[in-house]
């Protein structure tokens, strides 16, 4: 979809996102789409629609859609000549929703080995119990690390894990204070409340849970039960301290009440968490932003609002116009 | 007017809140409405008016108008075939306009009998001098109890006072610091400026004095007047203390100079208005957008501004789509 | 304690709160001690304090003193000229650590029975799995609602939730949209973590897991176990969206993520038991500054640091000097 | 009592600002003082004292006192020899508390002189029915403008306002737009709630209807009775326009909610009013604690904590050892 | 431009400040252009469009256009039937970007004058140094203030400049304490950062320097180069505290952190200088918006998004019907 | 100085770091001092001093004192009976500061190492200017990083930038859009303004233009200094978006305006940079504050000012009573 220019022809399948019957001035109905695949999104529209033809199909469904595009109001969107609902049996859902660009099953694979090097016993004992959970692991090796944000892609999650476990992995010996196997743990475990704060099998959404009650201590939950099911692997109790500093790292990566955290970093592995978190997620949301920008004609990318700033792509090649649409 | 829905013929009258004569893309002129009554409001246009027909009426005036309900970009609008200026002698304007869905007389029975409750003979003289002004009370059991936040609608300050007048003289005795007199009279005055802070005859607005100086300031003016009337009518001064304390719960009640009180609640009583005042406030808020959500498909309110935050209506019974449209 | 004036002899046994071994000028030792009973503490010297005496004691412990008051920097102090270690078992620790002034058993009645009256099969056996659990029934009559703040006594914490619950039930009726077993379960759940995140046996502090990790998600735990067990005990899998809302008003009701709630209120349910929270906390905090003043010849209360104010107190029989030391 | 220098004999009188009869560790009595004249203040302690002794005076009487300056933990101190109470009728408050150096029969002179220059009748009559109440004009010439911020003595109101007058008069010809007699007006009235919100008669302090009202409300007030006469004065009603704009310059003018004024400035002469007023009272203040600061080794005035910040007196000829104490 | 009312017929020459070439529903191509003279910028269209003539011109050149204006949601725009590029030797560019109404050399007259007055040697060649220096002298003089706040014009810079200078030399003699020279060299100098941050030959943007270095910084830059031309003028060393404290009135000057100050105002110039450009700032911008804003119905101008609130404009002469557009 | 214990008797030298003659309450002088070793600072009395013997000394002499150690107000000082003026000639000074623990000739050795590594050529001739630069490395590699924060001892901003340089040679594969030798040269000058901002030769301190001006603005100063000559050594001139990408990582390291950054980091190496220098800092900060914590019985730390927070140190092996000083 991100290979669509103005007056393209279109014969594809794409999800419907959502779906809208209107009435134009002239009282005509027709119907306004929104398709996506993995790639992206984009608006359609299809003229003289009727509400019957409106019936047979809904947001989350398949269609095939023969149409052109056209630019309005400076977006791509799609005029449809024609819609026909596909046979959900015969799509591969994963086609219609955005991916990790990396092999997620080298990523799964990678995070079991840096994790197995954990060499206190307790701590080993516990990130097993999670690995050989097949239904977590499938979840949270699918799950995207946001909805917007950063990592907001399938095994976006995983990828972000993965990296900051590498670093962390890279230069725990710079800090001899540092608690390799306890910073190694609460990394892993920081978003795994993630795997049911957000839905992601159809398209990428908040649950009522996540909404409510949040990753941060849905997370600690997790880890409770997970404690538990250790403690009778190994036959002896789960150390406390180790649980609150486990525990701790979790509600505290936020860093600030701000950021929804209900306690400030107060450990030493809780803060180096905090600032190996957002050291990854703001280079990947950089990164994203001055990559995907379409307009080769600025230095700079549009305002971004959850940044609170543009950000600077490298002096363009323009026609040496200056950008008129920021003040700051 | 919230019982239309696409496609419905129309004839009935309106007030006219907006009035713009637009030209289309071909140059032709039409007219563009604001149209309401007490159950809300909804665009409106006529086709190829002309200037001689725009002339003919204002905002604020009356139109009978005859048309049909369609959608446009997702909110219902009337396309009229007919309009006619009505003689507003002939109208109810409190049809035109929201109203408190509670008996206004049995609201202002009940104020008056919870106010003379008030043992204190200061206190008792004071709330007198209020009640038996009559042009007073028509404003206060008239007014809305703001423009567009809780009980914005006719009698919805009465309301509003009456509940928390009704709750204070609840729970009053669980706390014996408090002093009932003060309370109730306190609670009673805390939004008097509301009378003149906002104009409510036709439509809802801030009056100039309203939005300059303010309904906390204009509160203590009126408390002011009123007090040399009861040290007449009592033949005794208002005593001083219980002057201050009454001016100090009016511009203290917003609680934070954030939110425009020149001062923080600094004595008992004003620091219970305040809660109470808030409590009422936002369970209204919650209730109505809770309620008003038109949307059956989705578990969530869309986000509200002044409150920051979208609300949780119930778990709906929706197709399974998540919602896409909210990131924290 | 609070008792004392300048010049009194005293013959009392405390509770050490704090014990520091010091030399003065001279190179003399001496003990330095806090002494606490339930009425308030004290500092207290003795001149000439051997380390083998000092041994012979720690923090927690209880002494029988003896020596004389005196003022030093405006503040009261205890002289010692004897000091005498206390058989702990001959004490009863109530006696040194602050009690709630209402009958604690009357209290735990009221409690019950407001909570009996839930009528929602779910949440009525939730709250019954609460209420047979004897040790958490001792420790939440027993635990102060916080350390420094409102309600910080023995008891402090029932005290406060049978007063909102009581609150929560007169006026539920004013609110058709509330639902009062949702509510009254709520109150009652909403601060139940604090009886691990305080410890209050011997002196009042926050424990090691009240710090990191907080009342707010630990509260959550402990719902989530009783809720496990309320599902056996009605034989029905405890409903989800139940679960839900009960966890949403626990981690919200502090209202602000400033105040430490991960998540803002986002129901009709939530919204309210912020205020109420808030109205009893507060208003308890005003009364007890306001009386425990302890300065008859000011108009107003110190400058409160918690609250960002002084209070007033009501106009003093002073000597008319105004007071000089505040500047807002 | 500013020329005082360490190992100073001293034999004279002052007002006492505070009194505290104390017993050191002996347990001897000894009073603690606070003394002052107009050129500051200064403690003093009377060692061997009685009881008796103490009862017969209280603060705000004026003592004859013998004694010796001592430097006690950095700062001067009075040890005294001999005390003596001293008839007040003999005795000028004025010599007792700070005056401006400035003469205050000139700046009152030249107060009328700039109002009376205003043309509008309705403003020309209002300030003159401010002039010819002698009582306020009393009070006007006396108040300080705070108590420990800008000009805070006595006529430091009037210095103030005299300054921000002239500025206005020399200037306003640069801005066409400003309406000269409104802005004058304004800045004459923005701080006449203040002759009220302080005590200043023998030292200052805030009233408690200046703690619980504050001077901005209190101003309001005042303009209003003004009014009134003025009217009467004129025969003419005075405009509500004009009186609107007048009560917004008052309670706006302290620029934004956080410094507690309940609305914002949004006309020209209140924006013009708000930064006027600070630009004279944050140069006085900068003047002053660079001028007071007695430390002439450092070239940096200490931490002010009402500025947030250090001032910068120019580079010192110290010994060349920097300044330790600093840490942004 | 702002001469345009609905209906008019047009034949001008305008500057191509956006174009865009869109497709209607039809699938018909229009091109979407803004064109600009000094008076304002103005939408336009021109139906049947093809690729060919789109790309005969660019954004920065000028056209000459014929067409008619139309209301077209609420706002007016360009039908255009003929455009023809014109030479841009044959344009003033002047003529097609907001002017200063005063008399540019008039004011860099007045600016000489007054910088010339300065005493101080080492300032007065550093001035010297800037006033020799033509081609800052011209960039200088022609510069807006900013963008879209206060003083967005050619020459908008010099004329804020010259009018803060000459408030500064009016009330300098006000306070004794404020050193004449260096206030008048640090007004002079505190936006000439701007000369770079800003383009200004065809539209106003910010330079890519502008936005990642800021005027502040770059006016440092400035600073540094010319004291070191000034001290090869004098034959002697700039004294260092003279260009600390010239530094510090630059980086300062935004008055606090949020503002984008890297350190606050800590020299009593630095103060003055802060309060100055306020006072003109704001002055200016509530002027503007009061004076430009073309609605004659309202008392009130539209929500200033930039200033936080609307300006009172003064009672309206309008049919009486309140404005219902605010909620404070 | 940190291995002393109550009742030491000790013979050494130290630092006067600050020097005060007082009176005690019989007006007898004595001198209070704070003396420094490399290890800590301690404060010192000499009872009986005369004035002669207080100006045979000053802040930053040394002096050989005999005396011994005594807890005061819960605080270690030194009760002297002898002191001697040292002849600065025999003292290191480095002695007297507190000093990097890692070896210094090593550090520079892998600066030079990481720095030289640098491919592009413009980068690697800037850099080379800076380490030929022998005062600049002597100062850079002398240099604390801090008053009292992080690093705050000699070499510690090396220790800081190496530290920080070798973490992003090490994670720097991991993200390919990050350019290596920008960002390694951004590490590098990030912080070189601190070299002049502080002084540290004797006692560690902020210059007076670094308190006026600040590191950021310094760097971007000396910067400019060193790119003149790089383009000098490389015949070509420096490519103006680089040195555009260099300023801006100085200037917008703090990350937001409120941390004193003029700008907010808007490119991926500027965000980098940020989040680095953070992690960095952080861990270094808690990490000392755990260790350097003398009190064994507590499992927290105290309430730390600079990080609003106490740290936990892991659970103590304490008399079990919790510790009362805290409340949220």
């Amino acid at each position: 979809m991100n290979q669509l220019s103005n007056g393209d022809a279109v014969d594809e399948s794409f999800l419907v996102a959502d779906k809208q019957l209107r009435a134009n001035r002239q009282g005509n109905l027709y119907l306004h789409l929104e398709l996506r695949d993995k790639t992206g999104s984009v608006g359609a529209r299809l003229w003289n629609a009727s509400e019957g033809l409106a019936r047979t199909f809904d947001p989350g469904d398949y269609l095939r859609v023969k149409g052109k595009t056209q630019v309005f109001q400076g977006a791509l969107q799609l005029i449809l000549s024609h819609i026909e609902v596909v046979d959900p049996t015969k799509i591969e859902p994963e086609d219609y929703l955005p991916q990790s660009t990396q092999n997620v099953a080298r990523l799964t694979a990678r995070l079991r080995e840096i994790l197995l090097s954990i060499s206190n016993p307790h701590l080993r004992a516990l990130v097993e119990c999670f690995l050989i959970d097949e239904e977590f692991v499938r979840k949270f090796t699918t799950a995207p690390a946001g909805i917007k944000n950063h990592h907001a892609y399938h095994a976006g999650l995983l990828e972000h894990v993965v990296t900051i476990l590498t670093i962390a992995d890279r230069i725990v010996d710079l800090y001899p204070e540092l608690d390799r196997d306890l910073l190694l743990t609460g990394i892993f475990l920081h978003d795994i409340g993630k795997v049911s704060e957000l839905s992601y099998d159809r398209a990428f959404a908040y649950s009522d849970e996540g909404q409510l009650v949040g990753h941060l201590v849905m997370g600690v939950e997790m880890l409770r039960d997970k404690v538990e099911q250790s403690a009778d692997l190994t036959g002896e109790p789960f150390p406390n301290e180790l649980l609150l500093r486990l525990k701790h790292m979790i509600v505290s990566h936020h860093g600030t009440h701000e950021f929804g955290s209900p306690k400030l970093p107060m450990t030493l592995e809780a803060i180096a968490l905090h600032y190996l978190d957002n050291l990854d997620a703001k280079i990947h949301t950089f990164s994203r932003e001055i990559r995907d920008d379409p307009c080769r004609e600025s230095s700079w990318t549009p305002f971004q609002q959850n940044l609170g700033r543009r950000l600077f792509k490298g002096i363009a090649q323009s026609n040496g116009l200056p950008d008129e649409s920021m003040e700051p």
